[in-house]
């Protein structure tokens, strides 16, 4: 039996891809009605609290998590006991804004230029070295957009250390970006890796909204780029199961051609970016990731013909009963709606590029949503 | 929430394609250990027993069956007190060979001449009336290849009288056919009906070994044929959900070309030779089911590609964690091996006939299984 840190909508299809391969699960979470709760037995308490995690623990062969804001000290304390995927220190690393770039540094990755900022002088420091525009961060804790502000001047620079100073900074400089890429990657507890093809990804109010795999405009250039850069970070932190690294498209510096990825940031885990591949490749990043910490050979990441993720976000009417929409792949995550929340996606798979947008502009117009490319 | 009569891999399958449509599942089973009590509530007990039946129902919306059978009282009980799909007369016909072959006659759909047979006298009547060879087969309770001989002179109507009679029999004339093939359909309680491509089922020892989905020289007339005839079925049985009829595929009568085909049997639930559909269709035969019993739009039946299912059958090493075999979609239904025991089954889905075929070579290789059409 697997155990999962965490029973959210990942953990959720973590189960529905694992039981078709024989698998059985269990999952921790602070709610007593965590969507991955409803197929798969809950244990329910505080991730700090060692009675919980050893009565979570008994009888698993190994423990995985679905997000990234685990405690360390929980993931550590259960790796005394079993095998626990991916390794903490990817944890420790990816819960870390300056730890992550100074990983990303270390490798050679190319990165937005940054500075730790612990003091109003260290931001105007870190503002003069790095110029405006900037994003001040805070170092931990931010997901969907929270936890951050842009400075495009010094009254800006005020504001955002009165906003968010008081904890562990990171001011990043600006990065001018075409458009914002991810990389899902895998690394089996044997050895060996997989890399789906790069996915377009398309955010609002710093949330995702639309993933295209494989990318619009993809090319065999670009996936070596951030196959060879992932490839770095499999590598450096031993890793195992699936990781994603969120990606910035840049024009190459002045006199060469093409482009260059540049790092924003990385997810220990399954990631929403990922969630066409259950339709859209031959395999999905839940089950690899499943693969990858049992140590079997890792299913293909291979598309299948071009795929659109779309998240619902909010309030919706009743899906998928009220839409005649023969095509979409519907996932409910068994969420009560709530502004902002993630309550499901839909996925489209067509055979060319040109039938997924229309199937696209189809799927926005029954849904009565606006097309966050627009 | 929904509940299921029967908690084996069909059940198991219905209830992981109906989490992502944010649906809740609880099946009834005999056995404590049914596959589909992984993941959804199980009660455990006699379909006959009515207080059992009483806390089964409890809450539910609808229910719904995954194998044919179920006793019809049980299913009519339920009936009473909330909507059961398919509706139990189809339970009733498929459960007898008899009533199933006059169906199909009264509907004007092609089958095997047939009689009734509940004497020696009748035996010897009917075999006279049908030529030899002839099939002998009990009229309920045969899965499998069970409860059936054949007859081909009348020492062997002898033999089989005596290890059949007793119970109410068919005789069944011999049909000369090319293949069997089958037909999945779908019709929602709100009224629309769909349809699977046809698959192309290779048996050994009565058990289903391999399905290939769209079937080899797939046609739009053969298509067109098995639509027409699931039609009449479907609308004379007001059916609501998954119905599956086997079919032969015949040489037209002389002076005509083509082909016709011939029913054989049919199941009023999803069938094993459906499976392809999980990733070979763009929705799922369990997730159509579902669709259907609910009164939703159905999702689309259009082939992705071309599928191959193979079952897994007796005992098995470890799978999938001792098999390289990056394109194959791994299928476990947590069922302790038995020899004859459906464990499982593996699809694979390529782009075109010529790469299934190789595909398939391969997976008989690694999985050292005779093609059961060698």
């Amino acid at each position: 039996m697997i155990g999962i840190l965490g029973g959210g909508q990942l953990g959720r299809m973590l189960a529905l891809s694992g039981y078709p391969l024989g698998l059985q699960f269990r999952v921790l979470d602070t709610s007593g009605d965590a969507p991955a709760g409803h197929m798969a037995g809950l244990v329910w308490g505080a991730y700090e609290d060692k009675e919980i995690l050893n009565s979570f623990a008994s009888g698993l062969d190994s423990v995985t998590y679905e997000f990234e804001n685990v405690p360390v000290g929980a993931a550590r304390y259960l790796e005394g006991r079993l095998p626990v995927f991916p390794p903490s220190r990817a944890l420790e690393v990816s819960q870390d804004r300056l730890f992550e770039k100074q990983l990303f540094q270390k490798l050679g990755i190319p990165t937005a230029p940054f500075a730790p900022v612990e003091s109003k002088a260290e931001l105007t420091d870190a503002l003069h070295k790095l110029g405006a525009p900037s994003i001040l961060k805070t170092r931990r804790g931010g997901y969907d957009g929270k936890g951050q502000l842009v400075i495009k001047n010094l009254k800006d620079a005020a504001h955002a250390w009165h906003a968010l100073g008081g904890v562990p900074l990171i001011l990043e400089g600006f990065v001018n970006f075409h458009r914002e890429l991810s990389i899902l990657a895998v690394r089996s507890k044997s050895g060996p890796c997989a890399f789906y093809p790069l996915a377009e990804n398309h955010h609002r109010e710093g949330i995702l909204r639309l993933s295209l795999a494989p990318a619009p405009r993809w090319t065999k250039e670009l996936q070596t780029q951030a196959v060879s850069l992932a490839k770095k970070v499999l590598n450096e932190l031993q890793y195992v199961g699936v990781l994603a690294i969120e990606l910035f498209e840049t024009s190459a510096p002045k006199g060469k051609t093409g482009s260059v990825l540049v790092a924003n940031e990385m997810a220990p885990r399954v990631h929403n970016s990922g969630h066409w591949s259950i339709e859209g490749a031959q395999t999905s990043q839940f089950e690899n990731h499943l693969r990858a910490g049992l140590g079997w050979p890792l299913g293909s990441c291979e598309a299948r013909g071009q795929a659109a993720m779309v998240n619902l976000i909010g309030n919706f009417p009743e899906l998928p009963a009220s839409f005649e929409f023969p095509n979409a792949h519907w996932h409910l995550y068994g969420k009560a709606p709530r502004a902002g929340r993630k309550i499901g996606h839909v996925t489209l798979c067509e055979t060319s590029v040109k039938d997924r947008e229309q199937a696209l502009k189809g799927l926005y117009k029954a849904l009565e949503m606006p097309d966050p490319r627009a």
